[in-house]
């Protein structure tokens, strides 16, 4: 049994998003693996089978082989934390290993659809290095939008001034680590709480996004002082009406109205 | 007369890099506006028409607007760099204008292909800033796969730790900051020189592309001590075989084998 396993950037939500390429990948697989996912995360899901529609609009779809996500646990301490990753990882490794060999005992091709590009706070390529310990199988990675790229397009707007450098963080190392110095330009992502609330603000420009591609899409932009208490506003009532939410922001230092060529 | 000018990323020379929201943009336009370029960058302008027969492949092509792209005077101090940039954003604007208004003297859809995504180190969202100012229009993107994408996943690389930072930074600031302090992982882009040379690099590694997406990708990793020698000496061959090179790279502090979840 030999895997040949491509993951395809799907873009973030907009089936649109799906490149050539990625859509080439598809249709060369025997299966495309898929996670079975709780209920506050239908709407991803769905975001997935609509891609795969629009890839075989003619109902001729691919042959899909499903595995149940793992658990993961909680972790007060950061040590303990870690070691969870690592078993999670482990555990779903495991998963695909199980679902692939019923459905292809002989192997073959696999394709999975990645949420916006897999290089970015994505742990798909470093499970698939777990599964690689266990069958023997080779890994090919299809570039794809990520949420970056479609806040910038919803905006509008260029990420980077001229020659100068763009921090993308989470929000977990900007609460703990702060700005750093000498560097103008943040883009956000993975924030639960809204950190954004918590920087000093006086000088500092926000461009913010959420569902991102998807019907739902918001945004909002304008000085941090202005309108960060407006965004946090709009993400409760999102949340709370779709049940999930998904957010990323650019926060600029100068404001825009500085020379920037 | 009323323009809606589309901002289509096309990726990096691989025609397949592009979107099915991009190929959709691309067929509602009325016509596609080109820069005619100069005989050193005839591999990019070729990469710009191979997409378009991509799109169109009965050849029942679009149709263009083209427009010589006007040229960039040297400068030498920092501020008459500064105003020659604004001279020549406003040269190139003024161009689009006279090659829209005998394209479509009644206004209409044009597309633009904007290499990698039209937000990471790109011009034309601010030309296009210019071009408001002279012509009623709106503007749109539609985002695409940019070379720190095309990087990772021809190396099958994460460009994020876990909820660490990644620096994207041009060569030049790199050149004139340092690495910051309290940041681990660097993409870095627009390297004429091959800044990473002048890098102390005892615990760098570093994981390097050029030409990615096109047939003739280069790709190089390893400890930065080990490879940078034959990194620079990959990118002059390749510089004097080609005419041109287009390349980029990850650089981060840690060696790649420490735990990374
Ligand atoms: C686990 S990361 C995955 C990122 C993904 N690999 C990418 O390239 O965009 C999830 C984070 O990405 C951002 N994100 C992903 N999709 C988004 C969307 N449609 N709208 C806004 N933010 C999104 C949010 O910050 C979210 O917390
Ligand atoms: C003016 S910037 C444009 C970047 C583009 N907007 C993007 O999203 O990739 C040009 C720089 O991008 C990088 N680049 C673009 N295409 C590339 C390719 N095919 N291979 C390697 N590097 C590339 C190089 O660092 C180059 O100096």
């Amino acid at each position: 049994m030999r895997i040949e396993l491509t993951l395809v950037g799907m873009g973030t939500g907009n089936p649109q998003h799906i490149t050539q390429e990625g859509v080439q990948a598809l249709r060369a697989a025997d299966v495309i693996l898929l996670p079975r996912k709780g209920e506050e995360k239908a709407a991803l899901a769905a975001a997935r089978l609509e891609v795969c529609r629009q890839v075989w609009p003619q109902g001729d779809g691919p042959r899909w082989a499903w595995f149940d996500m793992p658990y993961r646990h909680a972790a007060s301490t950061t040590d303990a934390y870690r070691a969870e990753v690592q078993r999670w990882h482990d555990a779903i490794a495991q998963a695909w290993r199980d679902a692939l060999c019923a459905a292809l005992p002989q192997g073959g091709r696999v394709a999975m659809l990645v949420w916006g590009d897999p290089s970015i706070y994505d742990s798909t390529l470093r499970i698939a290095q777990r599964l690689a310990q266990r069958v023997p199988m080779t890994t090919r990675v299809v570039p794809g939008v990520s949420a970056l790229q479609a806040l910038a397009a919803a905006h509008a707007i260029a990420l980077t001034e001229v020659s100068a450098p763009l921090l993308v963080t989470s929000a977990r190392w900007l609460r703990e680590n702060g700005w750093p110095e000498g560097i103008q330009t943040l883009a956000v992502m993975l924030d639960g709480e809204g950190v954004f609330q918590a920087l000093s603000a006086p000088d500092v420009y926000i461009w913010w996004g959420a569902y991102l591609g998807m019907p739902q899409q918001l945004l909002c932009a304008g000085p941090l002082a202005a309108v960060g208490a407006d965004i946090a506003a709009l993400r409760r009532q999102a949340r709370q009406q779709h049940g999930w939410i998904m957010d990323t922001y650019l926060l600029q230092r100068r404001m825009p109205n500085a020379p920037q060529e």
